[in-house]
């Protein structure tokens, strides 16, 4: 059956029914879900709102035939919800924006829903309305809506010469996984998000979507800033190394330039909460790989680039 | 010049700088905007969020070649407002999803960001955000966020038995512009839904995006309701009756079908504000088309139909 089979409205329909089932709609902030001109969401007293959009284009970041429709679900609803953990935000509900051809099998929308609405009851961050419209390739365009304390959003700019820098979890694993065609192992750190937030002592934050060497570039530009990186720190996860070796991938490149990990970069200043007392507070493997210099540009030192003095990446 | 002659981060500062030379990123509801990994905005006390999103898809929605970049943006930005115009919301600010493909001439682009960013400031709904990707054909999602007072928000399912029909200023406008290429005239109607979001005995309210009979259609099943429609109450603009003949095209076909107006269409309880009353109130054309009925359907009474009978559309 393909969607043209369908007809849009049932479709819109057929999609309702998964979510609703999948108890992905309802959500403590939902006042109004899916079925009017827009949903209306619920922020508490003293709260700013978040949003943030991004989207999954077929043949960019995604191919039908490499992937279950599910895991592509899954993936979309990870990066739209990493970017509300970066800004120390709790999800308050989620738009999705389909475009599809008519003659994609309906079955693939069924994972996709799947996957997306797993994710979204998961992180409590319920599909509340969307669009549904006819295109040459498929893409799916979430945007996360989110409620951060005012004044404590964890912001990319705000990193000073001297701060730590750090990063939650592991590096390299989701870059790992695509290469060799197994699910991404990746989750948006929305926890850790909102207990940085609530800390003192914290300066920027970002979420490592498009590889840490990238991302990092992006704190380091918003806050006009420098960074001296030590790559022999850089977390990765357990038999990273030899499962590199087997399938013949550079592991340095994968924890640089790999994304998709959706971990969290933020820097401490000096008097912030040390490296245990994070790991402690946050209930998560917790790094420090480098620090923030006055001096801009991105300076690494890497053991495996042989002379083990500090160079640009 | 194309896209892939710019790279990914040069065309977003590109898209930046012009939204910002426009007037277009500011606004009293932004307290962080475009640049971070989430947008911040600030509601009022006792505003819930209305969120709403839209797609315009090339091939689909619009063609290049037959309609001015900047026209393509302002249809979009209308399309999008017009939901919390719907809801009867006033807009805080809105994020962008752009997917173009890498030969995509810059120079449409530029049009496309100016067409959106001069509605954006007409009707102060700063662009807050956005995310940009490679895709085959151009594909522009609007995410429209709005604050409205709680419990006052216009919603699809109020309608009751015995409720009046009315729709401001005129329908069939776009079609016909459409039809005859040139811009339309559509404007989402955000002042007047505001008002009536603030006045007693309305009922529900939607906008005329698909066209009337589709979207009375929308609000009749989510009340539960049906309704007798006067088709020649339907208001048109001036001269309407005479371009259509000019063109060949059937002027009730437009009005009921055409789509792309963007009025409201809204039921005031039997006892509600007159006709005449919502006309001062809203400082706008409004005109009574009907009656919510408790027989559920749509029936219209259409003198150029010949008998002058009510029928189902």
């Amino acid at each position: 059956v393909e969607l043209r089979d369908l007809g849009e409205f049932a479709l819109i329909e057929r999609i309702e029914r998964l979510a609703r089932r999948a108890g992905a709609t309802r959500g403590r902030a939902v006042v109004l879900g899916i079925g009017d001109d827009a949903a209306l969401l619920r922020l508490a007293a003293g709260e700013d709102l978040a949003v943030s959009t991004d989207a999954l284009v077929e043949g960019v970041h995604f191919r039908w035939r490499d992937e279950a429709p599910a895991s592509i679900g899954r993936r979309a609803m990870t990066a739209a919800l990493s970017d509300l953990a970066a800004m120390g935000a709790r999800p308050l509900g989620v738009v999705v924006a389909l475009a599809a051809p008519p003659r994609l099998a309906v079955a693939r929308v069924d994972g996709l829903v799947r996957g997306l609405a797993g994710a979204a009851r998961r992180h409590r961050a319920p599909l509340v309305g969307g669009n549904l419209t006819r295109g040459e390739r498929t893409a799916i365009t979430l945007t996360a809506l989110g409620a951060v304390r005012r004044g404590r959003a964890l912001r990319r700019s705000a990193a000073r010469a001297g701060d730590r820098i750090l990063v939650t979890g592991a590096l390299g694993g989701a870059a790992l996984a695509r290469a060799v065609r197994r699910p991404s192992p990746a989750r948006p750190r929305l926890e850790a998000g909102r207990i940085l937030a609530g800390l003192s002592g914290i300066g920027a934050c970002i979420d490592v979507s498009d590889g840490l060497a990238a991302d990092l570039g992006h704190l380091l530009r918003a806050s006009g800033v420098g960074a001296e990186i030590d790559a022999g720190c850089i977390p990765t996860p357990r038999g990273f190394a030899s499962a590199c070796a087997r399938a013949r991938l550079d592991p340095l490149r994968l924890t640089l330039a790999g994304g998709e990990d959706y971990e969290l970069l933020f820097t401490v200043r000096s008097r912030g909460p040390s490296e245990a007392t994070l790991r402690r507070r946050l209930g998560l493997a917790v790094r420090e790989i480098g620090c923030i210099t006055a001096r801009r540009g991105l300076r690494g030192l890497s053991r495996q680039a042989g002379g083990g003095g500090w160079a640009h990446f």
